[in-house]
């Protein structure tokens, strides 16, 4: 017999499992807000490709990929409501460029670490902390997104991305200044030079509808830099701090 | 004074405007099987730049380019949970590839037509039909889109996209057997012509945090084909394509 407090070791076992199931639940409530009703979306939107791997190609959708497809676009729904509302005298490309800023890779990586989702994220242990990419933690924050959305319904998700992530750690105001930056300083450098500089724009169509674009900054008729981007603004942007870079402005 | 029946010139020039109001009231609550909270938002869905372009670069805000921003979004979300939903055993690369089939400028142009969306949107009235770029019609329904939510609200934008566009015009089942068509129809000449095929496959960051990628059709070590897209399969689907012309299969 096990002496009072020791408890039978089959015992013990579960309660470990179910301690960290337990703990589990605990931190996904913690870091969303709420309860959560289906935990095994949440355990999935933090399974790393490379868990399953091992069990071959088919078992990879048992893995966070198909759920970080989704939070990406959900993610992509909210950002672009909330800079639609925020910014209404602004354009479409202004809209486009500032929701690339929220959301692109190396933000979603910030975000995530500032959430701590590192220590949720299951990967391979067999492969080492090497081999995991920065983009990890940044696709399981997408994956999260998309299991809130699944779990909780559109209006949580977008409760979730608002109030957890945007408000409190993304300074769009201060991203908005950065945007104008380049191309404004190459403005004012071309002024003060008393200099003519004018952008060339190509657009192309790209599988899948986007269209990319292409941008060139033309002094006294020479193309000194090139951009390319997603957007108008975006190549334009990229083309004037390259245009920069080469007058050592 | 007016015989009866033949209204004061002024009455009749509010009646035919409140008669256009009620009669363009009537066809987006027919077009969107709901009746619309705030009309404004149609109208704008349905205002071309062109008509607002006149009053300078600062009206542009008053055109259907920002809900186009927004709808497009709504609408990725919505076809990514579908597809999703639809597909629990396929993997992220297939959903994206599906989803850019389905919501390609060209697919939704089509869609709109469909809609009778061409006739409800307003052009500027000098450029003449000419210059209707066949765009015009799917990035208002992309619009329209983002008014149905901005309007009513996720779930009706997300009923409007799924009960209106995808379940009564998108052949979906026929969009996924097209999807392997070239793949598979290159290993079939491959394996009854005994030579070796593979894929060669680059991935390059885009701004924005799109990934592009290039593959490359090797044939008995030579690169006979290159594809490009936003998804490895889209990449490799091309490459198939562009390599069975290149062998005139």
């Amino acid at each position: 017999m096990p002496k009072p407090g020791q408890p039978l070791p089959l015992f013990g076992f579960f309660r470990r499992l179910l301690g960290q199931d337990r703990a589990f639940r605990q931190a996904i409530a913690t870091l969303i807000g709420r309860t959560p009703d289906n935990i095994r979306l949440y355990q999935l939107a933090f399974t790393h490709s490379s868990v399953v791997r091992q069990q071959g190609e088919q078992a990879r959708h048992q893995s966070n990929e198909r759920l970080e497809f989704l939070g990406d676009a959900v993610l992509g729904t909210v950002v672009a409501e909330y800079l639609f509302r925020k910014y209404p005298y602004e354009q479409e490309g202004f809209l486009t460029e500032m929701r690339s800023r929220i959301v692109n890779r190396e933000s979603l990586n910030g975000l995530a670490l500032k959430l701590g989702l590192d220590k949720l994220v299951q990967l391979d242990a067999t492969q080492g902390r090497s081999t995991r990419s920065r983009s990890v933690n940044g696709n399981a924050l997408e994956a999260l997104v998309g299991a809130v959305y699944l779990d909780q319904g559109y209006k949580a998700a977008r409760k979730f991305v608002l109030s957890r992530l945007i408000k409190p750690f993304v300074d769009v105001k201060a991203m908005t200044q950065t945007t104008t930056n380049f191309k404004s300083k190459l403005i004012e450098w071309a002024q003060r030079h008393g200099k003519a500089i004018r952008y060339d724009l190509q657009g192309e169509a790209r599988p899948g509808g986007v269209m990319e674009f292409t941008a060139s900054v033309v002094l006294e008729d020479e193309v000194i830099a090139t951009g390319m981007g997603l957007s108008k603004k975006q190549a334009e942007q990229l083309a004037a701090e390259r245009a920069l870079v080469a007058l050592g402005v």
